[in-house]
């Protein structure tokens, strides 16, 4: 497992001439980064006087920041898995007409896995910034450039994600399918923009 | 070492309630991300006869790449001692007006020090990010989508280096430091934007 790796070893792994792990795996070890230290704020926040107003709504921003830490990092590895999936449907045989369609229907079928993924993972670092964004305003002012840098990772993550679904996108053939990932990712794109100019705008006035 | 911890021990550790490792040593693994991810994308272009044109300059890029992968992994560590010893001077005594004077002197060494690291860090991701729009323009289109999540991380992590730089920077108390630090990271935010712009144009053309 990639997340079992030291991070040394994993950095190795990434650079090296194999194309997995890749982009895929990565914006989701960055949204994963971003959940932690949206954690991170939220503990550096909760049992603190001063904070004492906010703590029922930063207890249970804590608690959404950890499970999706959690389920981006198990999406490092699942990236990397769908990725391989592809491969492998690409290298069945196809010297028959049945071999043809067998393979090429195993090959759409890895593709849509591999679109769907990263699609979720985008979905999942969209929440990560929405929590970033929420914790900076109202967390702990001495953590508030980790809260920057947490909506920062999630918003990278996000985008790193959707380019892994457009790439993938273009091998699908079923119009619809396409129709219906595309109306997905407009959505998070919206919510995306406003939120990072929201993480901007409040990091400026919190930060500097 | 943080770098030498296995990545979901590392993500625990995040997202504790130490403050350390934070923001900081985060915007130098997302640069380092970026740098191994270039890294990838110059192994699969080089060697490979379809681009044999740009073999001379993308071999070039890859040794680029690999040494600022290799400073900015060190940098993970490094911001977090930065971190540690800016803590340490807060703690000196300050019975007497030497102690005083003395833990003032090293609060505001420790401060310089801690500033300048990030400021650092900043400038090796704008490296990775030139690096990485100039892969995803000559590089191997098979591996588009690498080469632009390697730039977002960069641009992710040069961003948060610079709100680490920004939050040290207002305890300090030289306004020439001050002023000198504030004309690096403007070079840097306008170059940035320059090619974060430019990132995005070519990978909307390759990947669509």
């Amino acid at each position: 497992m990639l997340i079992a790796m030291k991070i040394t070893e994993f950095l190795e792994e990434l650079g090296s001439n194999s194309p997995a792990p890749g982009g895929g795996s990565i914006s989701a070890l960055a949204g994963a980064l971003g959940g932690a230290l949206t954690a991170m704020v939220c503990r550096l926040t909760v049992g603190s006087g001063k904070y004492a107003e906010v703590e029922t709504e930063v207890t249970a921003l804590l608690a959404e920041a950890d499970a999706l830490s959690g389920v981006l990092t198990r999406y490092v590895d699942a990236d990397t898995e769908a990725f391989n999936k592809v491969m492998a449907a690409y290298k069945l045989p196809k010297a028959t007409e049945a071999e043809k369609l067998d393979r090429s229907a195993a090959i759409q079928q890895a593709m849509m896995y591999a679109t769907n993924l990263p699609l979720e993972v985008a979905a999942c670092c969209l929440k990560v910034l929405t929590m970033a964004v929420r914790i900076l305003a109202i967390g702990n002012s001495n953590a508030a450039s980790d809260a920057a840098v947490a909506g920062l990772m999630a918003h990278a993550g996000l985008h790193g994600a959707l380019y892994n679904v457009k790439i993938n996108l273009g091998s699908i053939k079923a119009p619809g399918f396409q129709q219906e990932i595309q109306t997905k990712m407009d959505l998070i794109i919206k919510e995306d923009e406003r939120l990072h100019s929201e993480l901007i705008a409040v990091a400026g006035k919190v930060i500097g």
